[in-house]
């Protein structure tokens, strides 16, 4: 990310970007730049809202008339890489902070999905829309990923294209070559930039039931990773297979 | 991790371990095992020490009395991998975090490094120890790492070996195919198993400064990644190279 400005404030907006617009705030972007980042009238902050790319914005007005006039882009939209990141709901800090690390590695959708032995039953969406806010500001992605309702382990595995390599991290798996065994799920030579439809599935900290287990490796398309031979709670396993998708088929390469 | 026991109990001792051995616990411990987890006597839990592998041990006694009596071995030592692990100190949390999940992904030195923009300039050595163990019990490790004093960024620097392959995450890093670059650091064809040792640095949230970089850069045998087009907190880049590392160099395959 060379010279990428990092230290900017950085805000994610629904209004539509061009250059020379003046967005007013809301209540609670208005309070975080005046009050808790200081900002004064004429200071910078970066905006994006996912489909007009980022811009650099001054900081005008004061209080409630408090508003950001646009300048300049900084970066054109970008798709994101198409990646669904599918996990058993954790509790609480434990949620947000997996959130967090999911966006910051790139996921395009956050998809909860009700396992046998899973913390939680029920997740706040609202709140894990709210934290996929912030990480995305925060870690410079273009796009808030979309977060969606919690579903069942089984629509999870019935509402998947077969098109969509599914990543099964099994505690229960093999120790063998995670390399190989995702690039062998890379599209043939001459073609080796594009990459699949993907989805990573992490189970939760009891593991994957025999039952769950089964249904997926009936399933086509599927690579299974044990992620090495030692236990990783359910974040740290979500950001390793993550890092393993995006350097061998995603967008880190 | 097919068939391993990873739901009992598990203590890290410094007593030798052999069959039959009765072993009196400290007092911390004895109160662990009874009263937070409830344990009755003949109730079974795995210990290790990092030199005589794993066993299966009875509680006995009651009390201030209570022992562990080793019954048989459940895994033999293995050593571990030769993965130093550098990294600017963190605050609280983040850094037990952090300590927690190096454990998890497997070093065996955890060496804190004193950079320019680290977040904290002196780390509490015996907090970080106890959370290593915390954490070793907890994923399965047979050996706890060793946890180092905090040093200077070009003592660091100076004290490898040349030989100890380092891996420098580094967010100006262009973004490249970390595969092929950490791939062209494993042994030659013939040796495909054999794993050099290995040392990780993950800088501070602020990044290195210029003077640091240029100081790694002029080093040999380094390998710079930058772990993707977005930016990764200092824990999330932990994981991530260390996934990385471990799937094309280490114990992942």
């Amino acid at each position: 990310m060379a010279r990428y400005d990092f230290r900017s404030p950085r805000l994610h907006l629904e209004a539509t970007l061009s250059s020379g617009a003046e967005i007013g705030l809301g209540k609670s972007q208005a309070h975080y730049l005046q009050n808790v980042l200081r900002l004064k009238p004429g200071d910078w902050v970066l905006v994006f809202n996912g489909r007009d790319g980022e811009w650099r914005a001054a900081l005008s007005g004061a209080g409630k008339r408090a508003a950001l006039t646009l300048q300049e882009p900084t970066r054109g939209q970008t798709l994101p890489l198409d990646l669904h990141y599918l996990f058993a709901p954790l509790k609480h800090e434990r949620l947000d902070y997996m959130v967090q690390k999911a966006v910051e590695m790139g996921v395009s959708h956050l998809q909860p999905v009700l396992t046998q032995h899973a913390q939680a039953q029920r997740i706040k969406v609202e709140r894990v829309r709210a934290n996929a806010i912030e990480a995305a500001e925060q870690c410079g992605v273009l796009t808030v990923p979309e977060v969606c309702e919690p579903i069942s382990f089984g629509r999870a595995l019935g509402e998947r294209q077969p098109d969509r390599l599914l990543v099964f991290c099994d505690e229960d798996a093999e120790v063998k070559d995670p390399i190989a065994a995702l690039s062998a799920a890379r599209a043939a030579p001459g073609q080796a930039r594009a990459t699949p439809p993907l989805a990573v599935l992490v189970g939760p900290e009891g593991g994957f039931s025999d039952a769950e287990r089964a249904a997926v490796l009936k399933e086509p398309n599927v690579v299974r990773l044990a992620l090495g031979p030692r236990i990783l709670r359910a974040d740290t396993a979500a950001v390793a297979a993550l890092a393993l998708v995006q350097a061998v088929l995603g967008d880190w390469r």
